[in-house]
């Protein structure tokens, strides 16, 4: 009796723990979204390296018992994981400042040796690491050490290198990170909430509690949502700015940018027939229905987010069964461990910035740039030459040019 | 006594393959060096595909043996290797066909649709192989499944992306790739030959046969070879023009091109003091001393190949030991696996393409490439606000403008 009170009581904990944490982690992520973006990148970085370490302690746990009688291993190993995930993340923010600030960091004269070598300098620490990691190899602990090198460049590849693009998606403008990240959690609730409703058949032989039922309906329940989510949060232009300064937030009615044409409504002309039919339905003229590119965009985003972004899960899933593990650890209360809530998101960034860069992104020429390249780039032989050739080009166009 | 006479018989045999070997991969990679560009890329192409092979199927022989009663593997991990393969060098190498042949691809109908989805397309490749390896997760395997997984993404990073930047030295100059892979053979030779005649104190534990007299003989002596090497092919153009069409060889009396800055010879004045004294000394009047900037980053080269490069082959030493294997395979008759002969040419090749392409390359900015951007970039207004702009730029200079 005095037992499954025990338990009972436990389990009420348990139930609260989690109930408060969610509130917390909710509430938390919506402050530091209003706070502004510093603070979002500076969230991004920290589940990445509770990611880092609860993967990588994964590899030296299942080592300690596999050898069993050895508990000291060698005292390099943390230290090379570290130092690895402190040079690829040091290549990889570089890269990201270096492009989006690229006139504050040039024209620091401080920063600009570091900017203009930094590929360099990051190749250099990095060949530091592999010469230490060879130096470090000691016979009859080979296997391991290659084992964990392996281990620790699969992480970074997949967990350092997604983070790196979802600080991207937040510098390309809030609303990229924001709106694509709360489709994976909709997806998931949606999914858990239809798979406990309707669900039936089984959907993978390795999570036995995924349902068809649920993956359909999450995604039905997710494309409807993501198009309400984003069409709403597409008005703010706190949302919509790429980032020009770090130091904003939601509270600053300063944030103001030239809109990326998605954003931008628009008519659709319904095709004739169609709009007649509409119009004699409705008993009014219907000829066309405004709309955003963004939303169409939504949709395909949507699409990802319940079809393909679940496989990240799955993949968690397998991991966590191979290894005969519940949960990656124990960073959030009653959660488990942070990859458990991170696995979908990271694929769900890649997708977005590569959909983003390649479809949407503006490549912004703008005079001020282009005058940079020529005045940096060009003899002024040259630069004369390209006046004469420019003012040939618009005269051609049927343009006077009288400069 | 039959038996020690046979023996003897296959060791000449086998000195005798890889005598003959030797020469036929020396006149072979000579023959390739002068047919053109084209030959080479595929050498290295073929090179990386063979690492590739030998290096993977390490991973499933070992687990062969492993689990010792299961000899058919499921069936998906072998097509699931040669797909990411696929993938990641369909991703590199149209990275680097982009880059360097932009005016072919662009201008061409059929291909331009691929130059400009190039990312969302080779990421759309990987998730379906991401999604495949999900799906053929089964229980039982999930280990070995997983552990092939993280070992083809090492394998990719470590090798295809390494080639991919050797490809790039490639078509930056022949010089690029042939005088770095020369200097990493040079140490190769030279630490034989300095350690067999003077080695006598060990180098590294992991190889018993490495010596640190071996290893500082070796750095000399490749100093001295790298710059002679360099400043002998640094006079053809074949060999320092970065391509610009595919099909030229080394017997083409029509390439020529502006050499880059570093491969113009000039003279480095000597300070006073030091040139009185050699004048001295010499009996005639030494003021300066012709050198040409490439000579100076020979050295660093040959620091690297000598000093960095030769971990690379002994990380391949460890790995080999951890394995309990002599050789990666038997693609070279006489030599061992590829793999055996390419361990640290992929280091170098990375460095040589970072140092390059930081340190050396010129960024080129020609009238045509900035008028293109004008062109395509900015409006009518614009681009006459640019004029305006440019020789009011120009005329602060002092220069007259009379367009």
């Amino acid at each position: 009796m005095d037992l499954a009170q025990a338990e009972k009581s436990k389990k009420l904990q348990n139930a609260l723990t989690r109930t408060v944490w969610t509130v917390i982690m909710i509430g938390g992520f919506l402050g530091l979204l209003a706070m502004g973006h510093v603070y979002m990148i500076i969230l991004v970085m920290l589940c990445q390296t509770l990611v880092y370490r609860e993967v990588t302690s994964l590899f030296s746990l299942k080592r300690k018992g596999d050898t069993g009688e050895t508990p000291g291993r060698d005292p390099w190993s943390k230290t090379l994981n570290w130092y690895f995930f402190a040079v690829t993340n040091y290549f990889l923010y570089g890269e990201s400042i270096i492009h989006y600030f690229k006139h504050v960091v040039f024209s620091d004269a401080q920063l600009a040796p570091f900017a203009t070598n930094h590929r360099m300098i990051s190749f250099a620490l990095y060949t530091i690491g592999f010469v230490g990691f060879v130096m470090s190899l000691q016979r009859g602990y080979l296997k391991q050490q290659f084992g964990l090198f392996c281990w620790v460049h699969m992480t970074l590849l997949l967990i350092v290198v997604s983070s790196h693009f979802i600080v991207n998606n937040i510098l390309e403008g809030m609303i990229w990170f924001w709106v694509p990240a709360s489709l994976v959690i909709c997806n998931d609730v949606f999914a858990y909430i239809w798979g406990i409703t309707l669900g039936r058949t089984p959907l993978i032989k390795l999570s036995p509690k995924k349902t068809v039922e649920g993956f359909v309906g999450a995604f039905f329940s997710t494309v409807v949502f993501g198009i309400i989510w984003g069409t709403f949060f597409m008005r703010f232009d706190y949302m919509i700015c790429p980032v020009r300064e770090l130091g904003v937030s939601a509270f600053d009615t300063t944030v103001h940018c030239k809109p990326n044409p998605v954003f931008v409504w628009r008519d659709w002309n319904i095709p004739a027939p169609l709009s007649a039919l509409l119009s004699t339905l409705l008993g009014r003229a219907i000829t066309s229905i405004p709309y955003a590119p963004y939303q169409i965009h939504l949709f395909f985003m949507a699409c990802f987010a319940s079809l393909v972004a679940p496989f990240g899960g799955f993949f968690a899933s397998g991991f966590k069964r191979a290894f005969n593990i519940k949960d990656f650890g124990h960073s959030i209360p009653g959660h488990g461990g942070m990859t458990d809530r991170m696995d979908c998101q990271f694929l769900m960034g890649v997708f977005t910035y590569v959909y983003y860069s390649n479809l949407i992104r503006e490549t912004h020429v703008t005079v001020g740039s282009v005058l940079q390249t020529i005045v940096n780039g060009l003899t002024f032989h040259e630069q004369m030459e390209l006046i004469a050739d420019l003012k040939r080009y618009l005269e051609g166009q049927g343009i006077r040019v009288n400069v």
